[in-house]
């Protein structure tokens, strides 16, 4: 059935069928003017939003509508991660062409309660005709202690460097997608579309650094770590020195960067979307980090460190090494 | 200059200066990960979101860019209004093509910061790449003292119902923008453009009914009259009553429904985005309210009275009338 013939408002009842009842601190859900959160005194709400247009951020052929619902979630609360957030409310609207399948927004929803899974509720949105194609705009709202935030402005000289979460990964699995990489064992191409589409955002390392005091500066990668590390040196006022040797890299990026003829730095420097967490930890707080990390039964990367001057020096078997090129993603540049 | 020349970075860096520096209880805004408003005990965050794409919202050759981002931001605030909440923090996400022209974003944001007067922030927000066209998605924060929110859900048989704000103007004024009623005196037409493009939202009669205690219950006109009075029946599984003698119209949308050869009463019921605040106010309150809207400066109209049942009646000088057809806008259906 196409969205046209089950009409906007039956539409938005099957959407609340999946995303199911509110509880939790949601006063008011789906249904009414706007929603109801109840507030905590002694935190902040954190609020964070991102748009996704067809064509631009996806392929609608590319990428199952289930991993589309799924991903579009999944980095906003990467965000929150990196803002040291607890995750609380989202909200989902949609626009999409009225001969849709109803099917594919199912699937999207269903992906969208997958990324949400306890940690929060789809609390509203809007569901609107876009004859052009599909728009998502999705808004996370989530707390934090005061005082407690992980912000990009916040790394200082002589901190160590830390990443928890590959990169690469997300790049070479875009090139697999593309169809730019070929001859590469299935499992391996599975793996990167995998981490392409599925990226798995550090939420729970996220609230642990910023409930302990651990770190007081993150930024999650979503523009390639040199371009995310940029913005945390320019807003902080400090440089930084990274060595490629201890990047976390899987072995399937590996393959990949071989089977295409890259240099093996080249996607996690300035792929982007790994959704991976960069954050700082300052002198003599490394023991209580590594302790924290073994509790989660996570991994965390040392990769380098915070240093004075707003420069970014890469070394590789402590040799410097030159910048790559580019440095991210430009929305209207590239696109 | 295009959108695409000046890149997005840029970009954002206009926009920043636009909605500038944060203030008051928003304690991180445009520039981390995600944007921190402190909360307040006792009170709720309400939130919520729109979007609106061009085409369906809106004809770019029709609305200037400041009045888009005026109404864009206004149809939220509305929202807020409907709940009683406060509002304090806006999020404002935009898809526009490389092609577009730099003065068109800065426009659409001196709208926005137009409509956010002293009341609200703009903290946040994406621009992304959209080549087909504007797709705008607005989230706004507010908050209400706890228990005392207007819920769609809490009208009650043997309340009084209210108008606040005129109906019938804004779809006049579609009316006459797209060409449909012609031969109007150039100021009327004016008149009701200019409540299209620019409605205002009804947010100190929100704020003061809620703050007082003296409405539990009300909803903005977005849908048109009809339907969102049908809203408020079925949700709180009442009936109601109108008398379309008592409704709230201008001599612009009169003279403009005789110009078209309508009913008076078919463009206040079934035409929409008013962002009028309908509500109910308990026996005995009446009087409370009328000082309440005086201190305001404001109008109110007592245009019928919840009933029992779940039927909604409409009554002209004492006489029952059938329901016009068409109750407002579906967006598939029609789309």
């Amino acid at each position: 059935m196409k969205v046209r013939e089950l009409g906007e408002f039956n539409l938005i009842a099957r959407i609340s069928e999946i995303t199911g009842q509110e509880k939790g601190r949601v006063v008011l859900g789906i249904g009414d003017d706007a929603s109801l959160l109840s507030s905590r005194p002694g935190f902040h709400i954190v609020t964070t939003t991102d748009m996704l247009i067809e064509g631009i951020h996806f392929l609608r052929e590319r990428i199952p509508f289930r991993d589309l619902g799924y991903k579009s979630l999944a980095v906003n609360v990467s965000d929150l991660a990196a803002m040291g957030a607890v995750p609380l409310q989202a909200f989902v609207s949609i626009g999409l062409p009225g001969d849709t399948d109803v099917r594919e927004v199912e699937a999207f929803y269903e992906g969208i309660m997958e990324a949400a899974g306890n940690l929060l509720q789809v609390s509203g949105g809007d569901t609107v005709s876009s004859p052009a194609g599909w728009a998502v705009s999705i808004t996370v709202i989530g707390e934090v202690r005061k005082d407690r935030e992980l912000r990009r402005d916040a790394a200082r000289a002589g901190e160590s460097l830390y990443l928890c979460g590959h990169v690469g990964d997300s790049a070479a699995g875009l090139s697999v997608i593309l169809g730019r990489v070929t001859s590469l064992d299935a499992k391996i191409a599975d793996f990167l579309v995998e981490a392409h589409n599925r990226p798995v955002p550090q939420i729970e390392v996220g609230m642990a650094l910023a409930e302990r005091g651990i770190s007081r500066c993150a930024i999650d990668i979503s523009d390639g770590l040199l371009q995310d590390l940029g913005h945390v040196c320019r807003a902080s006022g400090v440089g930084a020195a990274v060595h490629l040797d201890r990047l976390p890299l899987t072995q399937e990026m590996r393959a990949a960067a071989a089977a295409h003829g890259v240099d093996p730095h080249q996607w996690p420097l300035t792929g982007g979307e790994d959704y991976s967490l960069l954050f700082t930890v300052a002198p003599g707080r490394e023991r209580e980090l590594d302790r924290m990390i073994g509790e989660l039964g996570a991994e965390a990367a040392h990769i380098g460190e915070i240093t004075g001057g707003e420069e970014i020096t890469l070394f590789l078997e402590g040799e410097r090494r030159p910048l790559p090129g580019t440095g991210g993603y430009d929305h209207f540049r590239k696109g």
